[in-house]
């Protein structure tokens, strides 16, 4: 058994509906679309992850009331704006943009999730949104998840969309979900927004689960600079509309579930990184046989957040010298002349000193838009992996401006 | 009492030489005097502090050793080459360095501390290296210390020198110190060395407990990119020469003495940061109110470190907003509806909220080449200071190849 991709996006799950509106909160781009529903025609029950940066916004900080809801029916969320550092004023406008939508849907206030992600510090234009609010239903198909995925862009060049299927028990199922990244893309949350619905039949709690379970997999294991935003949030609506019974924890059905689910975080997770401002390589980073787990993600998380090392790499420059540097300060138990670096599989560094493969051939390697990094420290048998991106001459440029 | 700045550098105390010579290891700068000999006429004391980085250069894991010894006489350092991540063959030519210094200078091999500092992962062109370093004691002088200062510079653009001299009981007591940085400066040392030498008359373990409580106000505290190298350095050489009585722990004269360090240390961790790659702006980070020294550290270093907020002062932009970002994924205990963020003295933030201070006064300091950030967390009373600079599209182009 095994899922597929299809198309739809957010929306290719039965009975969600999605759309998005302009209501002019995007200062650098005032003519695009900036304000997203996405809806249920049904009852969902609703599954979150939220940043762990203690500057929280003011939507992360109602929509993790939300997700203590039994059931939810709808995420509104807007772009341009993040709603972060203002204070009473911040909570007061996102708890409008929930009541605006639920007041529209019929629906009651903790039925609806919020996000916004953008600027910091600025107030919303409230009055602006709640009219827009009111105009989106309107607008909200089973053909809407593009024009939502765009509608949430900030720095991103592209809309960000995947959906799968998987049969169970003779039903199809659909798990889909958009997302947007671009700048600020850390592991423990990115600056990312990232919406999934699925038509599964499944508890809240164990919704929950599986959600907390993909996250940690894929959107906590990418980075782009380092920084944890204010605004991160993952949310999940399943609406049961497949009909089949509920799955349970553990059967085969529910881990069919969950690699499915895994799919989709894992693919929108990459296209956030590949679509990191500046970015001009994807590279994996793998380590492994390091003493523990915890040493092996501090391993893997010095290198992929070292300047040094995303700077050689931008310059096609494989220096394992930064690499053994980085690997080196990050805190994991290890032995310099115990050291193995792979550059796609060629070996680089063997036993903490150059390897006898020519400069040249690992400089075609760092040279492509994509290549892995495997580091082996051989004093353990733990492994962890972060997806990360060089660092360019045009991210400095994207982010010395507002 | 108090100190006044000098000329001389590291020979600004009685009884030091110091001088350079070519011996073409440095590729970009082959034209480039490439290694310094800094040695007392008389025996001395010594005390160092090294990388915490656990891949660690061959030199340093030998000047470790001679850090033990009774007394020293002389720091023979090149640049241009690191001697990292060449394993024995790295330490035997380390070793060799050594005596061929001792050799020419008719001292022991345990007498003499080694350096090297440069690129990561070739082994030393050692034959040339011991035949220039026979030739050094000649060309070493009284006033040899810019010669050996503009030796060890890699990417550094300018030499590093400072000198204080301070009475006590009416005797003069001289310190000087030269630095090289630039590239990967971090706390808990940076890719850097320091040669400091003093004609005082000290104990070996008071000297050293001197040096390291002067490293941690001062080369512990700066950042230019966040990563730790592997060669890091600071070694300091007391030989008596001023003849006084020996300086006595918590003394009126060993506390001017620590001032007097301090601000030869602080003086140099300001040129080098002042002096890093790609670096147009330097800025002070001081975080107050927090709820412990750690606390206040992780912070301070969170803002210092935020490529986000790097760029954004690049760009001549407040940008407040990545400033609370950074602060709330530090770790450090905080309530964002507290924290004041001054710049230069001038309300950014109050209580979390953009203040009443208008934009364009912000922008104007953030404008200048130097300036602070304060931010008080109200919490505590736990404070800590970083130096920083930007993240400048010359950071990344001069990284970007080798």
């Amino acid at each position: 058994m095994s899922y597929s991709e299809i198309s739809g996006g957010v929306t290719a799950a039965r009975g969600f509906l999605a759309g998005s509106a302009y209501c002019g909160i995007k200062a650098s781009n005032p003519d695009r679309p900036d304000i997203a529903l996405i809806y249920s025609l049904q009852s969902a029950v609703g599954a979150g992850t939220f940043t762990t940066n203690r500057v929280k916004a003011a939507p992360v900080r109602v929509s993790m009331m939300t997700a203590r809801s039994a059931d939810v029916r709808a995420i509104i969320a807007n772009a341009g704006n993040a709603n972060a550092c203002t204070g009473v004023r911040g909570i007061e406008n996102a708890k409008r943009m929930v009541a605006a939508t639920a007041g529209t849907l019929g629906v009651k206030d903790r039925q609806v999730f919020v996000c916004s992600t953008g600027r910091i510090g600025v107030q919303l234009p409230i009055e602006k949104i709640e009219k827009t609010i009111s105009s989106l239903p309107a607008v909200c198909s089973e053909s809407g998840s593009n024009a939502a995925a765009f509608a949430i862009m900030t720095s991103d060049t592209k809309p960000k969309e995947i959906a799968v299927e998987f049969e169970i028990d003779g039903t199809l199922i659909r798990i889909g979900g958009i997302a947007k990244g671009a700048g600020m893309i850390d592991p423990n949350m990115a600056t990312m927004l990232c919406f999934i619905t699925t038509d599964a039949v499944i508890e809240k709690k164990l919704l929950q689960r599986a959600l907390s379970v993909s996250v940690e997999q894929s959107f906590n294991r990418i980075t782009v600079d380092g920084d944890m935003s204010t605004n991160d949030t993952v949310l999940m609506l399943a609406n049961g509309a497949a009909g089949t019974k509920p799955l349970r924890y553990n059967s085969p059905a529910f881990k069919l579930f969950q690699r499915a689910l895994d799919h989709v975080t894992r693919h929108l997770a990459r296209m956030i990184v590949e679509d990191g401002e500046g970015v001009t390589k994807f590279v994996e980073v793998h380590v492994h046989g390091a003493a523990s787990l915890t040493d092996a993600r501090r391993a893997a998380e010095a290198v992929a957040n070292s300047n040094l090392v995303k700077c050689a790499w931008f310059g096609n420059d494989p220096n394992w010298g930064r690499i053994m540097d980085a690997v080196g300060y990050s805190g994991a138990k290890m032995r310099e002349e115990l050291i193995d670096i792979y550059y796609d599989g060629v070996l680089g560094v063997k036993g903490g000193m150059a390897s006898k493969t020519p400069f040249a051939k690992l400089q075609e390697i760092v040279s492509a838009q994509r290549f892995s990094i495997t580091i082996n420290l051989h004093v353990g048998s733990a492994e962890y992996t972060v997806y990360t991106t060089d660092l360019s001459v045009d991210y400095v440029k994207l982010n010395m401006g507002e």
